[in-house]
């Protein structure tokens, strides 16, 4: 067996058998291959698919270079959930603590923002001393005693996606269904939880614009997950649009803040609720998707989810005061107002468009080793629905770095805006639900 | 412009520009751009292909890569043949000393032999003292003083080729139309040459078992050749058959100097002529092909071509004694006699299968490191056409170095012969010629 006649074969497209993509992982990961080979066979990859036996060996051999976590004698399920990425999407933060005050333990390993779309870290790290680089004896620990951590993957875990992944990056290979579905599941199941439900966005602020390339994901990832033992549901929810008023990193945990105490815009809510019955009802935690939302809805009403956010934040290091008091909330140095050209009714504010502007005023990364500026971002003022005059603000730039990306951000806010005279209807966010099968 | 950007454009099956072809080959070769991210390039080429354009572009970056000879004020015309690769291929020994008494300048750069394929330079080494190393100087001077060179490529003469060749040799992505076309005609543009006849192989011996995709290659380099300002014409050759009796290094020299001496099998001296009359008519040497034949024909007969071969080797180092008494041929260690398993006629010898067996007996080189053995070979007794007795030997097989390889080398020998009642219907040497826009 070598490198070469493996290449050789999926450029073919002759399916590979487990023992030869045993064979180009491990001595990959081991150094034996070089870069240039992998390259090459992620290309083939790209442009010629996996099967499902593929994409399983392929996951099942990068679970198998590093270390998992370990669950085994916890009295309460094991579950987390997983976003395809998207444009305000701050959901893990308000979901996991949710999840875990209705009886779950949410052993979460999440992802920093890249280009347009954000990252769970980077938001989580806008809180003032909030540790996301735990040790694995620390995050298996912590999840143990409070049911709940929100971490970044540790160097031990997994070490064949974070090699894979950071040459994909370099090769234009990122977007494959069978190297998404081994990046995502490899690292989902080295959290040693049972079930996995699956966010799986779609439109123009989402990984895939349509929703075959959405479904198809959906698809391959379930099929993945039921092989290697995992419960799983996927979701497939809007991102045609930015979830919610804030994208940033700062500005989103000030809104997750706002829907744990109750409060927040209606769609962040609406998807949390959806997102966090799968994770109950997948467990066994509640028999059936309504009685799993009500259960959740009234623990964001009475506070303890709130409760169990604020006592993870302490648990990782963060400073709760500034949370409980927004007088203390930090300010971003510059600031910029973005005015409606006309007056009318907000029809549709892209969710592309407005993460791009985000990104050009440092809330996220272009390229891996970049860093974000917590206090960028931008606050929507006016979403879709919602009547504006000529004139009146529809949205604020915030920036502490980069005082020369405010123009540029504004025209490309102001493009992502729709105007009409009438309101659109209403958004569907949950578009579709997909299982192993399906 | 990023080389990331290109790839994705040619991953998604668009056309590039010629300024992209340029950044990304030139700053490949200045090392600016890494092996892994060319490998994910070469791989998308060889799925998705090259538009015309694109391969043009390709070739002249590459050329624009390194240095070119120079025949500038020369009173001949300048004209080389390039071989797609084959196995008993002898004829360049030939062909060039004898175009060079027909009056062209033959300045001829060559390969080594790769996988089952003979290389020239391989050939040519086996003569004791034969230098392939000649400076691009040596090289020029040479052309002009005695109108024939057989050399490698020197360091300075098109880099990019190398570079990308061992990349190529390494991830799978050789046998790609546009990248030979690259490969090959930077080489050749490189030399200085006004026209070229290429000698595309088609068969189990080739690098295209079928005439489709040797159809392919001969059109991908003709329209290209044409666009760079070369005269060009290919004929398609059979290869599904060894050219001529011997296989090797050594016992190929001895074959060519049999033809250069006016005997010689039949087949190597057909497709020799055929080849070498394009050449004269090619560059106005002869106004047509039957004439060119006979001047071929009479300087083959009358030892002009066969001198000059010998004024060759000895310009560029060789010892000519030995080339001028069989009685001091070198001797190879090993042999074995391979016996005909029935009586009949021979029908046919698989090309690849004898090729392999050279190979395995150190003839050649599974890899690009790897040492040839100059002695080693088989030598075909029996040809496709001639009546065998049960028992009788229908080949030789040699070797000075791999004793052990002659059990396998034999089974192989003795797998690629065919035989049969009947002789079979006599081989179509030359099966099409093709101009460019054919």
């Amino acid at each position: 067996m070598d490198a070469r006649s493996i290449l050789a074969k999926k450029r073919d497209k002759q399916e590979l058998s487990t023992d030869e993509i045993d064979f180009l992982i491990s001595r990959y990961v081991a150094g034996d291959v070089p870069d240039y080979q992998m390259a090459a066979f992620l290309m083939a990859v790209y442009l010629n698919g996996m099967t499902p036996a593929e994409t399983f060996a392929l996951t099942s051999r990068m679970i198998a270079s590093g270390r998992r976590a370990r669950f085994d004698d916890l009295d309460r399920p094991t579950v987390d959930k997983h976003s395809t990425g998207g444009v305000g999407d701050k959901i893990s933060l308000i979901l996991a603590p949710l999840a875990a005050v209705c009886g779950a333990a949410v052993p979460m390993m999440s992802g920093r923002s890249l280009e347009h779309s954000g990252g769970t870290l980077d938001k989580l790290e806008a809180i003032p001393g909030y540790r996301t680089d735990l040790s694995l004896e620390e995050f298996q620990r912590q999840v143990r005693e409070i049911g709940v951590a929100i971490t970044g993957q540790t160097a031990e875990m997994v070490p064949a996606d974070k090699k894979l992944y950071a040459l994909r990056d370099a090769t234009a290979t990122v977007a494959s269904v069978p190297l998404v579905t081994g990046s995502i599941l490899s690292k989902k199941t080295a959290e040693g939880i049972q079930a996995l439900v699956l966010d799986v966005k779609v439109g123009s602020g989402a990984f895939f614009k349509d929703s075959d390339g959405a479904r198809a994901l959906a698809r391959s990832l379930l099929t993945v997950a039921e092989k290697l033992g995992l419960s799983a549901v996927a979701l497939l929810t809007d991102m045609s649009q930015p979830l919610g008023r804030t994208v940033g990193n700062w500005v989103e945990v000030e809104e997750s803040v706002e829907v744990l105490r109750g409060g927040g815009p209606a769609d962040v809510v609406e998807v949390t609720l959806e997102l966090t019955a799968r994770m109950l009802t997948l467990t066994g935690l509640a028999s059936d998707v309504s009685s799993a939302r009500e259960q959740a809805e009234r623990s964001l009403r009475d506070g303890s989810a709130w409760r169990k956010f604020l006592e993870m934040v302490r648990a990782q290091g963060g400073d709760t005061a500034v949370l409980e008091n927004p007088s203390r909330y930090p300010r971003p140095k510059y600031q910029l107002e973005v005015k409606a050209p006309r007056s009318g009714s907000v029809r549709r504010v892209d969710a592309l468009g407005v993460g791009v502007a985000a990104l050009e005023l440092g809330a996220g990364r272009k390229q891996i080793e970049d860093v974000v500026d917590p206090l960028a971002g931008v606050r929507l003022l006016k979403i879709a629905g919602e009547a504006v005059q000529a004139g009146e603000p529809v949205a604020v730039l915030q920036t502490s770095q980069r005082e020369d990306a405010l123009p540029v951000a504004e025209k490309m806010v102001l493009a992502a805006y729709e105007f009409a005279d009438e309101p659109p209807t209403a958004r569907e966010l949950v578009l579709g639900e997909m299982r192993p099968g399906d």
